[in-house]
């Protein structure tokens, strides 16, 4: 017999490229060579200096890793003061640092349910929600994209422990879950309330408090929210943020945060850093709002469909993979990154450019981009009719 | 009805403290308070002024944070150059590096399986392993530990795709698994073999170039390592390497890769700072070992259960749980960090000191840990008889 275990995956990999679907490593350089409308740095925070110095520093004063299991000796006073900050800034008791917000969704969802558990889960969830269901073991309920009903029904056919989840922002297409409704569901079901506030928290709220707090649920008896620190806080990690008890149960059970390393030294004091510049420039999370709302208006007006932004995340339609494929590359040569979402990153099949609304873009840049994206759209009609 | 989705917690708290099995995060300070014998920091470069130059280095040219998914935004020419560094120091085609080794052998389980795959696991693998098993929605046999042959006989029963996953070394025991017998188990059954090194690299082979270079599997057609930058590099992060066909594989197929913000550049510039210091130094790696074997001898010479040491991990036995954190914390209050391993974290129940042998600790320091453990070893005859 032969020895060739992998040889299964050339085939797999000619069926990508006949579909247009492969994946490549694009590495950039150190300056910026492009306008940035592709990255999910939404406050512009990863390159302030203020920062940079933070998890610089951080290094220098605590090595450059953690060195263990946050419960061996990966925990440092600069985690437990990042979990302070966070939980005070959002509005909850305690969180609890892992480090990615990947991690977090798989440590929430696996400790926070089990077999005989129901999860009720929105269809648009993120990949990290869909597998922290998987892992869990309990029974899931994939439910109706935004659909506060659907939610109930399912919770409703329940006896038993139950947990809705969601995002507060989905990140392909930047439209925002019914969180008071949706908490209105858990309450009268008597459910606990799962909030993926990566693409929330720094745009929504009072002075990017986040989405649970925009909703006044935050810091509820049974609301949970994962954040990630990789996004407007320019940085890298994740967080699970609630109560007291389900902090200290997670430290006891949950996989991802037992047996993971703690969250490198410099990345906990960038995510300070970043916490302590939105803290004093709170105007920066209206401001990714503002950006977002305006590259919507001026690309709609030119008849794009796109969908309206809740948040800093502009989904603009295209006509097939190929188009959005070439649209992009297109944006790319014009000076410009851009996202580019495609099967099988997109629930219902439909591919899009997707744009970020930084709050540092000036209004030049937008004008730019707005100017880039319209100059290089598909001529397909389906791309232009709203 | 009554609003409290979490009051099933505190039932499970208070069975947990009558339990004694109750986990806290102990913050430590910036400076090191205590003789350090419980992190993995194996060759004790986390505080070695060129990792965290290099960290600190990177962040200030790239920024805190990668800003995206590899995949659209968060993909560097530093990144580019860690993995190539990677691959060619441990002997590999290529390699992909993501945020956690727990990531990592996510990524590469869910992405070399699935439905109708085999999965034959050693039944002492790591929790990131076990995890990855059950997402990767492929059939899993759990063998007994280290046993070729139970190997052999799970890969023969099942007709079609197949893959052996065993950790390198076992984090609880410090036993290395039998690689060479494993390789020809799979070579036979035409079976893919995956090998975590995370407790390898860095301590085995020559200079440090992990189990597999150890082995001489490195580079195999039908081989896939799976790493960790955060201990004996110091750093954070993972590493998938391969044969290129297997890396572009997991690039456009695997969910923790492509659904995760792309490693930070602090983490990945001291990473690279580490693997440019054991070049150097490439003695650090028998040091390592040269230092468990002294604390294994002289433990077993004064009446102590061990296992013989495969790298840099001793493990020695406690007569039960509470006697092993009673252990731990006398041997903190007499001035030394030790890891104290019990249930649920332990395969077969049986509660562990574990013992880091750090290349850099003096025989001065060795001969204080030794006497610190015997002082603090509980009188139970079971705990001293080998």
């Amino acid at each position: 017999m032969s020895f060739a275990p992998f040889d299964w995956i050339d085939a797999e990999a000619r069926g990508r490229a006949a579909a247009g679907l492969v994946r490549t490593l694009r590495p950039r350089g150190a300056e910026p060579e492009l306008l940035d409308l592709a990255s999910n740095d939404y406050l512009g925070l990863t390159r302030h200096p203020e920062v940079i110095a933070a998890a610089a520093g951080a290094a220098h004063r605590w090595g450059a890793g953690a060195t263990g299991s946050r419960l061996v000796t990966g925990s440092t006073a600069l985690h437990a003061r990042l979990e302070e900050e966070l939980a005070a800034f959002c509005g909850f008791e305690a969180a609890l640092v892992l480090s990615s917000g990947y991690a977090a969704n798989l440590a929430a969802l696996t400790a926070l349910t089990g077999r005989g558990s129901l999860i009720a889960s929105d269809a648009g969830n993120h990949a990290s929600i869909v597998d922290g269901c998987r892992l869990s073991r309990a029974e899931t309920a994939v439910v109706p994209h935004a659909d506060p009903e659907a939610f109930e029904k399912a919770l409703r056919a329940h006896d038993g422990r139950a947990l809705a989840v969601t995002d507060s922002v989905f990140s392909v297409d930047g439209d925002a879950a019914p969180l008071p409704a949706l908490a209105e569901v858990c309450r009268s079901a008597n459910a606990a309330l799962l909030v993926d506030d990566a693409h929330g928290l720094g745009v929504l709220g009072e002075g990017g408090r986040g989405a649970l707090a925009a909703a006044r649920l935050a810091g509820g008896d049974g609301i949970v929210a994962t954040l990630t620190l990789s996004k407007s806080l320019g940085s890298q990690g994740g967080a699970v943020l609630g109560p007291a008890r389900v902090i200290d149960h997670l430290i006891n059970t949950a996989r991802t945060f037992i047996f993971d390393t703690g969250l490198a030294p410099a990345a906990a004091g960038g995510a300070l850093g970043a916490l302590g510049v939105l803290r004093r420039e709170p105007e920066r999370a209206a401001r990714a709002r503002e950006v977002a709302t305006s590259l919507y208006g001026r690309l709609t007006a030119a008849g794009l469909t796109a969908v309206r932004p809740d948040a800093a995340v502009v989904s603009v339609r295209a006509p097939s993979a190929d188009a959005a494929v070439r649209w992009a590359a297109d944006c790319r040569a014009a000076g410009m990154a851009v996202g580019c979402f495609r099967p099988p990153s997109v629930p219902d099949g439909v591919s899009r450019l997707r744009l970020t609304a930084r709050a540092d873009l000036t209004e030049e840049q937008i004008t730019t981009a707005v100017a880039t994206v319209l100059a290089t759209a598909p001529r397909q009609a389906d791309a232009r009719v709203s």
